[in-house]
């Protein structure tokens, strides 16, 4: 699948790197390509780099990986004729550092980030998936749990939504749990409340969740 | 151990049911006694039912299992002087339904109605913990995964907290994460919004997650 990675930090480059070895044809998306391509960690990378909308317009699923609170605007630099149509899978939590740590979410339970981004571009099929867990659990589910921990997905549109469980299982998740409507998104952002104390309590990112039902 | 439930829910009900079991002396408080030991639930239960204040007097442990939106103002007819110095458990979410289900956060993730507690009863010590399960996964965490499933406690009085962790063990919790100050009461109610959609997409309450570090 031809796949662009819309975000230069360490969410986009793990994303860019594992979708890439599983055969995907991956680009990623950045305000300024000569500028990335000179930072160290990108010049290690072998990922094409892409200006935003050129990267978006020959793709055949987009993943926000932005900053949550600046995604709209950058998703807006994309451009819609570049999402219209294409399965966008919003990874992005909108985190406000502003107060320090723990951050608060700068959108409230009403509201989602996945939701604000449908409504900016009505035309993209917003999935929204991976945002319950650090970047290098995304795409190594195996390292935890012997891989059985959950991932949810939530969406909208149905084929959007089986599109993005079929990166998942090719990422290695095994107990993907499909939630019928972005509006699950909501709890999918509010879980970053608990996620982020776990966090501090741990000590490390890298841990998940197993449903147990 | 005295303990003292205050709320007649399904919450209270279950709780006070599974600790008298457990050899301790439990009274539920109530508004109005008489009233309540009408109720076809309560004529059942064999706990004593005493007015909230006189519940509360004779206690070490005050658990509050009242409707979350309306948690300050029950514990402010318990009145102050019965919660001063006592462990207050606080296993109620702030949920409000007044818009229809899924329900929103009547506290927002700047603060938490266990923080609400403290605030307004500041000698109190208060623990969070047990919100984020149905009561009766609260008391009989076996019937999930063998067991091995994860229970939260968060606070800022470490004596208080201990007591608590006591009573988990008592019911059954084996892994109990324990969050040292009460302000991680955030998280653990933020953990609401992607429960109650979990509730929705399962189809039943009686689910937990298992915490893979």
């Amino acid at each position: 699948m031809r796949i662009a990675i819309i975000g230069t930090g360490v969410v986009g480059r793990t994303l860019a790197g594992a979708l890439q070895r599983l055969g995907h044809d991956v680009v990623v998306g950045t305000r300024n390509p000569t500028e990335t391509a000179g930072r160290e960690e990108w010049a290690a990378a072998h990922v094409p780099l892409r200006a935003l909308g050129m990267a978006a317009a020959g793709a055949d699923l987009v993943v926000n990986a932005t900053n949550g609170l600046a995604s709209v605007a950058a998703l807006g630099q994309v451009g819609s004729e570049h999402l219209a149509g294409k399965v966008l899978l919003d990874v992005a939590n909108p985190l406000d550092f502003s107060q320090g740590f723990p951050p608060t979410l700068g959108i409230k339970d009403t509201d989602s980030l996945a939701e604000q981004i449908q409504r900016a571009f009505p035309e993209a099929r917003v999935v929204k998936a991976l945002n319950t867990v650090t970047a290098s659990v995304m795409v190594n589910p195996a390292a935890l749990g012997d891989g059985d921990t959950t991932i949810f997905a939530a969406g909208d549109d149905p084929e959007a939504l089986q599109t993005v469980v079929g990166v998942l299982r090719e990422l290695g998740w095994q107990d993907i749990v499909e939630l019928d409507g972005l509006h699950n998104a909501r709890g999918l952002e509010m879980w970053m409340g608990l996620w982020v104390r776990l966090m501090g309590a741990l000590g490390k990112p890298d841990f998940n969740v197993k449903l147990v039902r």
